[in-house]
């Protein structure tokens, strides 16, 4: 079991919120995902270690960014 | 054909204008809704006059209010 945490850039609202749980889920091996809105930081539990362009990938395609 | 023009508040991004539209779009006798998120502006296109209460219940039921 592996925590990674990242921070999300540009989410403004609750389905802003959904669109990246929803996709950060969908990444293999991914468990469970907290998305906390005020602070764009994003909590993730997978089964194996992810790879930070994995996460990237599906940040931007639910249409936002990752923090530096 | 009548239009009805609205303002909408607490509306953030594009899934939230997606939601407004949604709603909105669902009322009977609705033929377009045209909304912008910037001034929160909703035009509504219908076959008939809409009752305000209608179109307040559908942007309460998407999670917004109207402006006074």
């Amino acid at each position: 079991m592996s925590t990674s945490t990242v921070t999300v850039t540009g989410m403004t609202c609750g389905h802003c919120v959904s669109s990246v749980r929803e996709q950060i889920g969908n990444i293999d091996g991914v468990t469970a995902v907290d998305v906390d809105l005020t602070s764009g930081r994003v909590t993730i539990n997978s089964h194996e270690p992810l790879e930070r362009s994995a996460i990237q990938n599906a940040v931007e395609e639910a249409g936002y960014q990752l923090a530096e």
